[in-house]
């Protein structure tokens, strides 16, 4: 069972003030790459899983999306996306990621940002997105990267990793690279592009606040087909 | 242009030496889950691309394989292999694998072990193997991990990297796991399996000799179909 931190009020207190929070997509240094591995969502039905305060479903509508289904486990995020819009092509449901259930071949898109690393049942999730996509359908996703969940000398080795990250004790499942990848295959997908996106040299130097001088990746991005 | 250093005199004769080069397949701790990875070689036309002593190729013609040809650019190597092998199935070419041309859909599969990360032009090859398979072939490789050859924080910078091993200045290039797909993804193979091998934490108690303390990948194994 994975943990929902985001109904920690402490946590969703910190979580609503970054700044991928406040300024939504345009707050999210890896969102120009990912937004180069979606397909055009023109007239698309798609699915958003974990999808937070909503930036992205109401991005997708923006873009001609004929429908948006967001999914959340948090009451805390949907209750705060269901403010921001009153269109009705956007549905919002609480649901766990690990167990839901979604109608068969009815989407096109699947998306998710930054929520995969918190589940410990990856693979029945990756089933659900396969079955529910429809053929030729798409999975574009992003992860914290392994080198960021993990970045000492178990890389290896898969399993939970506990932080003290906006609040204590959030934990977050730890895959390898190959670990995710092997899961999307054996849920049937064909994976079309994989990115490990870190911050450039010129954006480390433009943001000395970042106090970063690597260039290890923080985000795993990757594309893939029904 | 790729470095030849398997012909520099004091390379070869420390490579000759590893247990790898001695005892073959046994002697590599990765090769039981590369073996998992390949197709049934029986009746199959196989290359191997950068075959070295040449290992390989005799362990496939043993396996049922129809015929074997072994690339390699080291003329010192294809010397030794050609010595060890008098069956006519099994062919020695020297070729510089970035420029080297193959027959058109003759082969059911290409293999590759430990030569891949020596290549400054990796798309060439990749585009070569992918015309120089049969449909529905099969392209089972393995290289250093890009964690092993880039272990710092200069991950993401995708280039050459010059170490001293078994010889001074031994080039190698460096690419990220992400690069490795896209460049087979682009080339139009379909990834079948990935995996970051490292030692198991009882080979890593078995063997204190290795000095190692850490669950770090040090190779990457990739199965995939044309």
């Amino acid at each position: 069972v994975t943990q929902n931190i985001y109904d920690n009020a402490g946590f969703f207190a910190g979580y609503a003030q970054l700044r991928r929070s406040v300024d939504g997509l345009d707050g999210a240094p890896e969102w120009p790459t990912l937004k180069s591995m979606l397909p055009d969502v023109r007239s698309k039905r798609v699915v958003d899983l974990g999808c937070g305060f909503g930036w992205f479903c109401r991005w997708a509508r923006e873009a001609g999306a004929a429908s948006v289904l967001g999914l959340d486990v948090s009451a805390n995020m949907l209750t705060r996306a269901r403010e921001t819009t009153a269109d009705p092509a956007i549905t919002y449901w609480q649901a766990d990621l690990e167990t839901v259930e979604l109608p068969a071949a009815s989407f096109d898109l699947a998306y998710s940002s930054l929520t995969l690393h918190y589940l410990v049942n990856l693979a029945a999730l990756f089933g659900a997105v396969h079955r529910a996509l429809a053929p030729g359908g798409r999975f574009v996703f992003s992860a914290e990267h392994p080198l960021y969940t993990e970045p000492g000398p178990d890389y290896l080795d898969e399993g939970p990793r506990t932080t003290d990250w906006l609040a204590k004790g959030v934990v977050k499942q730890h895959r390898t690279l190959a670990g995710y990848l092997n899961l999307l295959i054996d849920a049937g997908f064909a994976v079309r592009r994989v990115e490990e996106w870190g911050p450039t040299r010129d954006e480390i130097a433009a943001h000395p606040e970042w106090k970063i001088d690597h260039r290890r990746p923080s985000f795993l991005l990757v594309s893939a087909t029904r």
